[in-house]
């Protein structure tokens, strides 16, 4: 594939959009990022690195990180997390209580707010806080072999002082028995590791395991099992942007998590992964650019896991 | 692959679960079906044909018929068909009107009761009530090259007699201004799709052309653009087994759909379409004996959609 | 009591909101009605009847005829009737169809369209549609003194028209088994008595029953017993106004029942009865100036049951 | 009016169901309580006193707190209470976070426990945590004329503990921005005056002046204003027992309000005041001895509001 030109149609494609969608701004972190910035960076399993823009300028991964705390956490207790989060999609807003009451506290995926905080809950109580989120950047960095992968802490911070509606949804679940932890230390934790900051490059680098069987083809390395892997595809795939997944799916037609800091991470089974970057978020809270890219590159390579 | 062994482990497979379940029995028709009845067929590109057991003993494809009038409705109004309903899983019952009073009549997508529903007014609308049925007869006979398919009007009219439920939720659409014909018109047609009578070898023939861009590859005829075969696959994965979607995607990871009747066809993008029936359900409407039969196959040949 | 003042006073306090609030206007016959008329009548335990302005002019009664339904249904059944139907709030719209599905197809209420259907389904089943309609104009037309009140057949065939989500609601009920006769039937037989016409005058003597513990204090007929009386005037309490009952409770203290033809009666235990009748709606479906005047005369005759 | 008959007929007709109902548990304190326990006070505007059976044991009055906290917010700042909190049944039970959801944040009523950590806030702010809670103490020693009403710091600090769901609401109100204080702060004073301990003969004697348009009616101190007291007791009658209001108004007929440590306080306008108490609950967390000893109380005086 002649990359040059991909990278030239998708910037073509995006053009009139760019700077288009809202930037969220319930803190002050997120509110303060451009909304023209945009960056890609595709990774194949050949090693190759293709990016685009602002590919090398870090953001806020925000709910990205929910794909590697279930990764850990599948590796961790395997099947067993399915006895505190389900793998449905919502079909709900990310931050909706109301299913929680009528399913007594089993949120209804990895991936919505409330799910992220369960699996949170149960690698602080398997790990501890701190070594948990230890080996959460350790394996990034790794992964990515580039160790400047940090928590902004600056936004950690914020997070937990506009934390009002996660502290609901943590208090709500141990009301029915599903947290283990206290309350502030299980949030910490979380708030910690959506506050990772790290651009498309690293992202989709250190991804690429997932698009071939669970093993990094370039290290070598099998980070989970090929059937895990199969199945945090799936859950990408069915849930992987809140009430949006359906959508997401439709157009684009690979498994892929949003954050609110406007990154994508998107994965082509036996191709590779694709990180994405613009902060304009549409109605949903996923990046308006950031996606626009991603259905034009899939156009155009044929990725889709339908052809 | 040596089918003959790939369809013997099936079978061992699921053995010790033949019969459990619970037969649909809102109807007569349907709750005379024998539990212990299996059947599977596996139609390849190549043209090859492998059936197991039951597979040509005709079933009710009931729900099924929703990708086939989805497909339908795609190819005449194209992308206008999302004015109307939504693509997005429900998170709900198949037949639930929750969410139809908070979303005013549009609902989730089109292969839930109200969604096929709405699909089924559409393409009286535009084809009428006989000739659409008529047409879609006449497309499935074709595709599977089997003049047999007929509608079984015995089930049909049971369906209408039982069809309180879909008449609130046509009436509540029809409230909203989402219905252009006559509740008792459009329900009509409805039923009678849902009550087409088919085998897994027909079923998974006639569905072919899904795995392969859109063009049956034993005849070549494009039956759908490759734009909208997508698409339908997707909305599949997405939200074909109503609020258990996420976990046939997890476990079997390919677009498929279920209906009451016990069938499940499957969709493996390029190597070929599956049909399995056995009438004992799961809690949630999907055949119990045949999603196990699908994962043992999907394990075995390796198609996953994520691998 | 100086009624001549009282009346004067109530007229001063709602001439600033004449013609305000929105006209139901879901059919014709409703939509053309002029929003300026305002119409009042008191009917006192000894007979003395005071009337303001259009008090002479009929209006349709619409949701007000659910209190003699439930009168009817109540003397018929006694609390058998609450097997079908529930004596709660809803808080919701009076249309709603949610709780319906978590409830499975028990109404909350008799005085909300869901819980009106079934009691005029209950009544059709014990008396015979004709018979009930018969009945109930007979009681209205011997209670009032007045023979002339009638159905509006051009509402009542309007009614059936627009009657979707009555459909919806019907429809959705006999799914869970909750209706008896063919939804058609009842919805026919529940359409006609929302269609009755009447004025204040009649409406507020016809009632009047409900404010000397069953016994119309003039004729000396027992209608319902004491013990019923009590429950009938709890009921409309606690559900006489939907989603707004409580606001209702909160500003007038009374029992009550409007409907969306502009009416409200209400019912002031041990002194008498009174209807209002303004156009305009609030935003629950309530007269905005009816229930002005209502306020305005409880608060000068202190006949809030709190007192 | 003879009372000892009165109160020999309610103690005949409560004997067969003495013990029975499910005593709460969620506390060790309240789990405590001895299901038999049985108390009942009625105090008249005469000043008059009739007690029965326990009626000097105290008991946590829980819940019947949020009467005398919303009647300090209403003395405090009037109508603008409504701007946080509104005055309609919610059709949910006492604790659930559903509808917070659909309407942003602002509780449905003052009486469930939303809406009674909205008005404890208003409070905490207007007047700070700990005078709140020493005026609230002063006016009911005041009222009782009797200096022994206290917190109950072991309930408190229980609560407190197993408070994650009212930690839960108050999170998630904060987040929609309806609550002024620290989550901790304001949590704690309410937690505080569910604690509050009385016994029937101190908390009716409370409670009198609701009963007389807001003037105790033996100080002849005026307490609210005639205004707010009606509409406290509305409040009352609407929304006092969760999604049991509508069965309490139609068994009972008079404004009331109950609490999960088995006591429920009644007002009878014009009458009196009544307190019973017994710890076991009907499935709506009412207290089902104390509410059929008020059932047959209001049958023997006649003192039903719709009389």
């Amino acid at each position: 594939m002649d990359w040059s030109a991909v990278t030239a149609e998708v910037m073509t494609k995006i053009a009139p959009y760019r700077g288009q969608g809202r930037v969220a701004d319930y803190i002050p972190a997120l509110a303060a990022a451009d909304p023209m910035k945009f960056g890609m960076c595709v990774v194949l399993g050949n090693g190759e690195i293709h990016c685009i823009a602002d590919a090398d300028e870090q953001f806020s991964i925000q709910s990205i990180s929910k794909v590697f705390t279930m990764s850990m956490a599948l590796r961790r207790v395997g099947d067993e997390l399915w006895k505190r989060v389900g793998r449905e999609p919502s079909g709900s807003p990310f931050n909706s209580i109301v299913q929680l009451e009528s399913e007594r506290g089993i949120p209804r995926n990895p991936l919505i707010n409330a799910g992220a905080i369960v699996v949170t809950d149960l690698l602080v109580e398997q790990v501890g806080p701190d070594a948990m989120l230890a080996e959460l950047l350790d394996r990034l960095r790794t992964l990515a072999g580039d160790d400047s992968i940090m928590i902004d802490e600056v936004v950690a911070v914020s997070e937990e002082k506009a934390g009002a509606r996660n502290r609901a949804l943590a208090n709500f679940m141990q009301s029915y028995g599903n947290l283990c932890n206290p309350v502030s230390q299980t949030l910490k934790a979380y708030f910690s590791h959506c506050a990772i900051a790290m651009n498309c490059r690293q992202l989709a680098r250190a991804a690429l395991f997932l698009a071939f069987d669970g093993r990094d083809p370039i290290s070598g390395q099998q980070m989970v099992s090929s059937e895990f892997c199969r199945r945090i595809n799936a859950v990408m795939m069915s849930c992987g942007h809140y009430d949006n997944s359906g959508d997401f799916t439709y157009r684009i037609g690979l498994p892929g998590k949003s954050g609110v800091g406007g990154g994508i991470l998107v994965i082509a089974p036996r191709h590779g992964s694709v990180a994405v970057w613009s902060p304009g978020l549409n109605a949903a809270g996923t990046s308006l650019v950031g996606s626009l890219a991603l259905e034009a590159l899939v156009k155009i390579t044929g990725w889709s896991v339908f052809v």
